[in-house]
């Protein structure tokens, strides 16, 4: 490597020439590919924004003056260029660093973010507490053109008035969001990257009109003209001027030179400023630039080819699968997806029925008001989105969907944990909101038939709206009985202990089951229960009645879980257990290895029972 | 009344001349300000929208077509006009109609709404599903200038390619959201209607243009010169144009000829169109008109006069005034509200401390990003908004301000029962989804001083993410011993029960108690709580060491709240009982009603403890 080091601070960074940079920035892209090849994450959207990291880097004052990364996803050439190129081979691994910005990890990482469409709010924020505090560093965030079609964007360009001093907004358009971009505001951007040059064109009309008198009665009469005629040759700017920034550009996001320019003159003005920046996802890497979607958030791949390492089927597709199937059976039944077509495995049913197919963009609120409103007009509607996504719908589903009696299916991808993505990807905080929302029904399978049942039961038989709760894992193999609403299934006969188990948990309570017959002669019985909400209150309390000790174990934090529910519906019969996460936030790693550390084995689990079922009587 | 009655369809409105017409709308007028005057309400947004509702009705085939009216709460011409004249004089009353569209007191009501900002989406995904079903009905949505700052929307006009056919948006511009209107997009419409006339001078320019052969060379040069002409003269329009509508308007919202006019043609195209009308919030009703703010949701008040018949401090009104003396002390206090100032008690906060009160409009999940980005660069912000509202902005609470370790206290107003306003305002959820948040503080006052304490602690000595709940009821009156942050109170002695009970449940409670007492013999040991996580595990096992009885009450429903969590954690002394409000909807009426209905009364809970703690040993 040439010019990548561990110190790379500013004074490294600008005393390299913009030769030596493109050099450094090739060796950046080198190492984000072969990292991402060995450990999975989001290979296209960091190959995009090498440069625009390079320029930021060399022109602000970090970490005094603050930059934020939308998402977060984007933040490698941040890491790399802030101290941690050597942490890099411990990317998303299990006690090495995250693939988003972490607080712990380095003062120049503001946030531990992994949401999307907020660094502008955040931006706003630390603007106007810096206007009020008489302070004058500046605050800078990157927001991708997917995120931009995001709800809360929006509402934070309605309020830029908030600052006086101001912030540079940069909005890192690479005509992509997680999936192929969407929607009115892609529109929009397409038609700025295609204008001729704004400045030829503005000078010539100006020029022309102030020759004649009747033009300049045409220009006083038309009020302020050098708005106006801005306007009239390149009215998409005036989207984003309207609602209160100054702008700039488009600017190539692969010149440092060029962006390092605008991004020196959007950070004078002391006001609201968007530059508008354009990239290219997946640039430098061929496999990477010819399908962004697919390598936008990945597992491990061979570097060269790029060929994906893991070809095993997961829930998602089977959940695609179904509603492929269901869709060719019942033409009321759509699909609506907000960015996620790829996580969710849905790029065949798009192709198969795309008048039936709606990807919002990042707009999980309207992902779920628009399918409620399909619903209450004769569709069956059905939201795919994962279940770390949901709380920014949580509010429709309640009162959109639930409240209105509208029959939407929610898909809800990976609930549980989910791996290298981490802390705000964690899918164990869905049941704590929707156990409490009346008459929502609620099911988790067990395997990949079962799911299959609970699908077809939700499009076909039930009449309003219901969540499917599903994790990114591979299928248990279990033979299970056929899925009936409401119904819970004893997997296994005992009687010292009711076991209840819900989703991907239900494998693991076998085992513990075994283990701890095996281990301390407990019999235990294996409840599967399958609909959540409403429960089977009969089938555990047949159980209780021989055993007399209930232990709950889900795939979601204890705190809110089901198992709560239900041991205070039970509590008459004594010392209870319930199981889920502990009350923290939970950081990237393996499954596997999470399930070490907090104990989610099934030794570990099998002794913390038999423990708690020997005190029982104690207190 | 002249011509004020009962069926009033749509034959019969169009029998009207539009002299008569007017005369009906006052009649409309008095009986809506009646109405409220009495059962309190809705008043100066109802009085707004007279002439439309009138002209839609006209226009319109209801309920063939569909007519969605966006947060709800300006239906009260839409009800007496779809055949609940006679049932207005119940409106707000525990078993009369609602303030809001209820899908079971008739066809015409499409929803159960209450919140704000999702009647587009709801009418995109009705149009989106008329097309692919090959019908032809006509949907229509009106949204208030107000809710036009809300996310929602914006993810809505970003969709507006899922509809084939269109459909009509008008935008009910008043100049008002719930308080004065702020923001960007209020900018743009205050331009819009200042402008003096669009089609003259788009003539004179064309025209001017068209003239001279450079002229002409020109507009070539310019590519669509119909577009964008009219983006130079009314580059306002622009906005709306380029999220995909065809726009209309303005028009006078109190013209019904004019409108029925505009609504029509829009109502022809076949395309996405906003209908910018121009409506007066309170119009006809001296004082509403004078403070539209004041008179947007009010209980009752004199119907001459406007004076208010409850002079008595809420909660709100403490929590205003501590903050008051909490931003004199501290200069890095901040307010911030999404557009509730009014019902949060906040006008003199706003008056004294301009520069530290930011008014995000609706946009909930604006507010607390922002707030959150002010906190991580050294504010401490104090969010204010209902228990209702926070789901909107649960993902932004969880991810980017606790995740983020960022100091911001909330002020969760109108938890518990609200009263009039029913199944979307009811404050009884949010403990489901804020427990379940690692390291959120959660505290909850039984009297107005208790909630100062909390308060000053919150902003001078909390040091991370804490929510203040606090009902919308009076003080409690009770004298507590000084708040201390996770510790509980025991309040009355006692060795057989432990009551544990949280916020405006506490003097409940204390009432149980006795009637246990006086009734039953039994002795209650009641705890007060104060905060609810991380709470005091040692005095309630203190107590239950003596009584071996739990029972938890709260202000809240009964699955995913405090005591769920509590009483799974003390399941070794067998049976306890958790009391919350059922798992059904709770609606509109008087608290004491309501409580009534739900049997949280001090004779029925005591009753009920009293059965349980006999059968405790039983199951």
């Amino acid at each position: 490597m040439a010019y990548l080091r561990e110190n790379m601070d500013r004074e490294y960074l600008r005393s390299l020439s913009y030769e030596e940079l493109d050099v450094l920035c090739s060796e950046i892209r080198e190492m984000i590919i072969n990292t991402t090849a060995k450990n999975g994450g989001h290979l296209a959207a960091n190959l995009g924004v090498v440069e625009l990291t390079v320029a930021l880097f060399r022109v602000l004052d970090l970490p005094a003056d603050k930059l934020l990364w939308d998402v977060g996803h984007q933040c490698y050439t941040h890491k790399i260029l802030s101290g941690r190129m050597k942490d890099m081979q411990s990317l998303r691994k299990s006690g090495g660093i995250s693939g988003f910005p972490r607080q712990w990890e380095s003062a120049y990482d503001l946030t531990n973010g992994g949401h999307s469409s907020t660094a502008a709010g955040l931006a706003l924020g630390m603007a106007a507490a810096r206007d009020l505090a008489g302070e004058n560093y500046k605050v800078c965030c990157v927001v991708g053109d997917g995120a931009m079609t995001g709800g809360p964007v929006y509402e934070c360009m309605n309020n830029t008035e908030a600052t006086k001093g101001g912030f540079l907004m940069i909005l890192n358009d690479n005509e992509m969001s997680i999936s192929e971009n969407v929607g009115s505001l892609a529109r929009v951007l397409d038609k700025v990257r295609m204008s001729r040059g704004y400045s030829v064109r503005k000078r010539k009309l100006k020029g022309f009109l102030n020759k004649t008198e009747k033009g300049q009665g045409v220009l006083n009469a038309l009020g302020t003209f050098k708005d106006r005629v801005k306007y009239f040759i390149h009215p998409q700017i005036h989207y984003f001027e309207e609602m209160g920034f100054a702008c700039l550009g488009p600017v190539d996001g692969h010149n440092i030179r060029a962006l390092e320019k605008m991004i020196t003159k959007g950070l004078e003005l002391a006001e609201p400023v968007l530059l508008h920046v354009h990239t290219k996802k997946g640039k430098g890497c061929d496999f990477a630039e010819k399908n962004p979607e697919k390598y936008h958030g990945i597992g491990a791949f061979d570097a060269k080819t790029g060929v994906s390492l893991d070809h095993s089927q997961g829930y998602s597709e089977v959940v695609a699968q179904t509603l492929e199937n269901l869709a060719e059976a019942h033409e009321n039944v759509a699909v609506i997806c907000p960015s996620t077509p790829v996580g969710c495995g849905l790029l065949n049913f798009r192709e198969k029925h795309p008048e039936r197919f709606f990807d919002t963009g990042i707009a999980e609120s309207h992902a779920v008001t628009f399918a409620s409103g399909m619903a209450l007009s004769g569709m069956t509607p059905v939201v795919c989105m994962y279940s770390a996504f949901l709380p920014r719908a949580y509010d429709m589903l309640a009162y959109e969907a639930v409240l209105n009696g509208a029959h939407v299916v929610f898909c809800m991808d990976r609930s549980g944990l989910v791996g290298g993505d981490g802390e705000t990807h964690q899918g164990i905080y869905d049941l704590a909101f929707l156990l409490s929302v009346p008459h929502l029904a609620v099911l988790s399978p067990a395997s990949f038939e079962e799911l299959r049942q609970m699908l077809r039961y939700a499009v076909e038989e039930h009449t309003s709206t219901i969540v499917v709760r599903f994790p990114k894992g591979r299928d248990s193999g279990l033979s299970l009985p056929a899925f009936s609403f409401g119904k819970a299934h004893v997997l296994m006969r005992g009687h010292n202990i009711t076991l209840v188990a819900e989703g991907a948990m239900v494998p693991l309570a076998l085992e513990v089951a075994a283990q701890l017959g095996e281990h301390w002669g407990l019999s235990a019985e294996v409840i599967h229960l399958g609909t959540l909400k409403p429960y089977d209150r009969e089938t555990i309390e047949t159980s209780l009645r021989k055993t007399g000790f209930l232990v709950t174990l889900e795939n979601h934090a204890q705190i809110g879980g089901v198992g709560q529910m239900i041991a205070s519906d039970f509590s008459s019969y004594g010392k209870s257990l319930c199981i889920g996460y502990p009350d923290e936030w939970i950081p990237h790693g393996s499954e596997k290895e999470l399930n070490e550390t907090y104990r989610m084995t099934a030794q570990a689990l099998s002794e913390k029972i038999q423990k708690a079922y020997e005190g029982r009587k104690n207190g």
